[in-house]
């Protein structure tokens, strides 16, 4: 994977703070120009959001933040960045102008993506001295969750512009899907673009409202597309005899004369004020940051839930997470920063909407989930990491004792440290505990007993002396901490 | 909310196989008329798939499943059933015939809904003589676990079969929508008509191949519309201004020439070659029955992810699950059934996918899931359930001690024990085992000691004579029992 060093975004709206944050939170550093007033404030919003749902999004330990910097013209903000990302409006001079620009003043080897939704990358790049290093990459919102970048290049663009920009998005997270020949609005939108035509008459002739056309979408097919797409959950409906079969049965029915696709809804005044009164309705109170909280949790929740699937493989966006998280695990050191002389902090999160009760109070069983990390964590640190399990051997929990001092609740940052208790061959006595980190109290406590095993055995066995020699250095500067109180307890014994 | 008795399911392929399946695991016995000589072995697969993803997706008790039993005529099938669904195959002469049918043999007050998805109710009612309750009743695959049903009633449908018809549902799980004028292909099929016109469109003219299309949609607006749909969505990204400032940006693009919606694509063998091909290529070797797992797992964890969103009060498909799962808790006596001579057995599920690592064993954290569930469940026995719990008391866990004595596996039928090992005023100490349900061996313990609380005022109070008073006999004849192995024990104890 090629990493982007320095990033550069011309435009800081909405899309354009999309793309500010996930460059920021992967690590590269960002100028920004936007002669926008309100380009500061927009751009702190969305990183706002961004980093609240990554904090919930993942474990991984993500790299230190970029570094943001306004800049006061075009030129400063493109310095010696290597991508520059157009997200000014929609209208092709403007568009044109400001790619020119940019062309004008990025080094030679820069790749240069716009934003745009709809315009043609060949006319973007009609006035450019350099035009075969422009595309475009089309994201969706929001850009800091939504992994997908269509690229699209130009008759000018290069291939090598194409195989670059394609390379540089999973470091960051992003899926980048190569549409073979430009047209107007690309892939995405296209399908938007039909279905919003047909939905626009549904609701303009009254056969339901803008809820009712919601509701079917959210309860049906849209449970469906946020794992599989069109053609492969057709396949499926198909059954044994497959996508044939079914483009036989369904074929057909393109024939009937149902949709009203042939005309163009006249979207005037009375549609309008109809669809944004239904809207209101639909929206119950609830405001559009609201809305938004509620979409990234999901999208999370949707997103982990992705992540674990096809047998812990993952699947679609979620395995472009898994693959994400792993880049952020192998970027790395395993441990150099660490103070052995005091308990290791291993991890710093956030409580996960997902992890509370309607109380909002975190779950019993996602305390267990935070020291589990915590103990992965650790394993790291001595070298048992997923190739070192891969190759079959592992450590396996014996034993959990577990103390509640307090209560973690929504949104709230907390951390935790391991402690080694003592070791030898096989064992591993280990002392975790979650602070709340505003205040470095203790919330819970967690004694555990490690074994290593020989996976396949399926019994204890002997760890070889490259993880006995990364325990030692830690168990011995850990003999010199005090015992943490709670050692030893069984449940129900007196304080 | 109104339960159905009695149902009857006239055809049993993938659609009708769906519906027996709803009906039969909400508790509702079927009778079944299908002629096709492989109706009984498609039913049962399509029933174990249902199965296997209800163990998944709730905790919540299901009711005794329903009987099955096929009929030798319609006649028979239809009986005394109050819920009549037809899902033949979709030809206008032939469901005619057969609704018509049905309604000559049906009690007066029974409800008799067609899975027609594109079909007119008024053409399908027109030889009947109760007409007035027939409806559509369109759902989508995977019945069992899609939710949404379109209500689409025809000219001579009364109202009083639409509010019948929509209260029916959410026993089983079901979110109706009512469709307020009938049109062809009603407004599911109508949306994904068009976005599908336009996707043929793309692959004929090789903008992009199948998997590349299915990827534009599930990395980016698929994610989306789990949760919301189109105009929601839209409402969002209008921004502060709202949906009416969305629709004046947006809806210029309406009169671009962008779309190939003018034109109907001719399927010819060309393209359907095309087409088969490259899903063949997607699917990388996954075969249909795989897919369908892949894909009912991922519904599941999206489903429980809604469940758990919007601070724990559920959203939109996740909304339902809860509500679905409060009405079977709400069926269950509060242990009438338990046999206190032995510890009480409370939970039996099955090893979710979510649960596992990529290894396929269960994850650490997920056994304390369990035993969580267990204490929930002995908590509602005593008569600490969510009532109780909102009028501002509970238990709290204070400690837990595990142990891990064997290994779970993705798919793994397991059951978890409860045994009261003492109790006073304010403490509850519990002793839990989760058994491989197969050979009925511990895989793993957890002694716990709740504590009851003051939730508002924050610290330990006394539980109530009415909640005591159910502990007492409980505890009373677990004295009886022999004290478990591992009671007391600390982390590192020797056997």
């Amino acid at each position: 994977m090629t990493r982007i060093n320095k990033a550069a975004c011309i435009g800081g709206g909405v899309i354009g703070g999309g793309w500010i944050a996930r460059f920021l939170l992967a690590g590269i550093d960002v100028d920004v120009f936007d002669p926008h007033p309100e380009a500061t404030r927009i751009v702190g919003e969305v990183l706002a959001n961004a980093q609240k749902a990554y904090a919930m999004l993942t474990g991984a330990p993500l790299p230190p933040r970029g570094k943001l910097t306004f800049r006061d013209t075009l030129e400063a903000a493109v310095g010696d960045a290597d991508w520059i990302q157009e997200s000014v409006p929609e209208r092709l001079d403007l568009k044109r102008k400001v790619l020119t620009q940019i062309d004008a003043v990025a080094k030679p080897d820069a790749l240069i993506g716009s934003s745009t939704s709809g315009l043609l990358p060949t006319d973007l790049q009609r006035d450019m001295r350099h035009p075969e290093r422009l595309f475009v990459a089309h994201p969706y919102n929001p850009v800091y969750l939504l992994p997908l970048v269509e690229i699209v290049g130009g008759e000018k663009t290069s291939m090598e512009t194409i195989k670059a920009a394609m390379e540089r998005l999973p470091p960051i997270g992003m899926k980048g899907v190569h549409i073979a020949k430009e047209i107007e609005a690309f892939v995405g939108d296209r399908l938007l673009e039909a279905l919003w035509r047909e939905a626009l008459w549904l609701i303009k002739d009254d056969i339901c409202t803008v809820e009712t056309l919601d509701d079917v979408i959210r309860y049906s097919f849209g449970l469906r597309w946020a794992q599989m797409g069109l053609f492969q959950t057709y396949r499926i409906a198909g059954g044994e005899a497959g996508m044939r079969h079914f483009l036989a049965q369904f074929g057909p029915a393109l024939k009937w004369n149902w949709t009203k696709l042939m005309d163009v809804v006249d979207l005037d005044d009375a549609l309008v004020e109809k669809i944004g009164q239904q809207s209101d309705e639909q929206a119950a109170g609830l405001s559009i940051r609201e809305l938004e909280r509620i979409r990234d949790e999901n999208l999370v929740g949707i997103l982990q839930t992705l992540k674990r699937s096809h047998g812990g493989e993952g699947w679609g966006a979620g395995k472009l997470l898994k693959d994400f998280e792993q880049g952020l695990w192998a970027a790395t050191d395993g441990g150099e920063k660490l103070d052995v002389a005091q308990p290791l902090r291993l991890i710093d999160t956030k409580v996960s909407p997902a992890w509370v009760d309607y109380n909002g109070h975190m779950t019993e069983h996602r305390y267990l989930q935070v020291f589990g990390d915590t103990s992965d964590a650790l394993l790291r640190v001595i070298g048992v990491d997923l190739a070192y399990v891969e190759r079959g051997h592992s450590y396996y929990t014996v034993e959990t004792h577990i103390r509640h001092l307090g209560e973690a609740k929504l949104g709230q940052a907390i951390h935790s440290t391991a402690q080694i208790l003592g070791s030898d061959e096989k064992r591993l006595h280990v002392f975790h505990t979650i602070y709340d980190t505003a205040n470095d109290e203790a919330i819970a406590t967690a004694e555990q007993m490690l074994l290593h095993v020989d996976a396949k055995a399926g019994k204890a066995a002997p760890a070889p002396e490259e993880v006995l020699s990364k325990i030692r250095p830690i168990a011995e500067a850990h003999t010199k901490l005090p015992v943490p109180e709670g050692v030893g307890r069984h449940v129900g014994q007196k304080r």
